[in-house]
């Protein structure tokens, strides 16, 4: 299969290039580097980036930036960080994407456990994921040629212990979940679902 | 109690507030006219609507304009019409309005029964649907004061008929169950719920 990974200097992006450029062909896409660099929070810029991958059978996207900050002095200004990021970022990237996939292909965005798990500081990202997991099961229903969608739902991942302080008591999710997560919606048949670990 | 409704003239609001009128001091908003008109898609309006309308115990918000139309044509565009609207407009209305409620006030929003069963299209519904959720269950934890958030989630209202045909088999929302919705948030003790009749 033919993968683009939206993400790939990231956290969980590394990890998943690393765990399925054994068995397929990836297209590393970041917003600074990878084989496409791209932005997006920008549709001209998520359309450049499929027009110069080509056609493909699945996309993973672990891009997903949010603000995380004091509730007391949060507006929309900061607010937009995650609706133009994780939201209609992901969003865009499915939109957009649907005119590029080939038959059978899939999307897999990533949420999180803040939809139903709320953390103090992460109202932002509670937001998108939200948005974004309505949006899969809406996706799913509408999508063409076999097409399938589904969001992959950690809570907080092992590798980034930095953020374990906000998520007090929770069990972090091993990378390796994380993996087969993804792995469950490339190659398995699901759509529409929300693929928790937590 | 003083209760802002937003969406006043629309068809949940009007009943809302002559639901409401007999024992509450209510503030009509919407966009036209109404007691204060205002634009929800403006954090300033915003601002100048909570500012003219003064402290208050509750606000009912029943606004919530999103896209409806084909899936093959939809883009970054016609999206923004709900992340603008339902999203943004329900979760600003909040975020301002924190610092003018009353301590133990209360917000409730709208969303619907689109978050978990989408229907073809209508995903921008959706979408904004699940982040109101979300933000609503990450608000709660939140809000000081004593200050309490919840959604209401009908699914199509019986006043709508127009909106039937693209709701197969969906047993329409009473207005009285709507009413008694948003009444379960307004003079409950609970937050953070999604108060659904469907």
């Amino acid at each position: 299969m033919k993968i683009i990974i939206v993400g790939a200097s990231g956290t969980m992006g590394k990890y998943l290039v690393s765990a399925f450029e054994k068995e397929h062909e990836i297209v590393k896409v970041s917003t600074n580097d990878g084989d496409i660099p791209t932005d997006i929070t920008s549709p001209d810029a998520i359309e450049k980036m499929y027009k110069q991958a080509g056609a493909f059978d699945a996309l993973i996207c672990t891009a997903g930036p949010t603000y995380v900050g004091p509730w007391k002095t949060l507006t929309d200004k900061e607010f937009r960080k995650g609706i133009e990021g994780k939201l209609m970022g992901q969003i865009n990237l499915v939109l957009i994407g649907q005119h590029y996939i080939n038959p059978k292909g899939s999307f897999t965005l990533i949420t999180g456990a803040l939809t139903h798990e709320p953390q103090l500081k992460f109202a932002n990202a509670s937001a998108a994921n939200g948005a974004v997991e309505a949006f899969v099961r809406a996706a799913a229903i509408e999508l063409g040629n076999g097409v399938r969608i589904n969001a992959v739902s950690p809570t907080v991942i092992e590798n980034s212990p930095q953020y374990f302080p906000f998520f007090p008591g929770e069990i972090p999710t091993t990378m390796k979940a994380l993996e087969y997560g993804f792995r469950k919606s490339v190659s398995g048949a699901g759509t529409g679902q929300i693929i928790t670990m937590h």
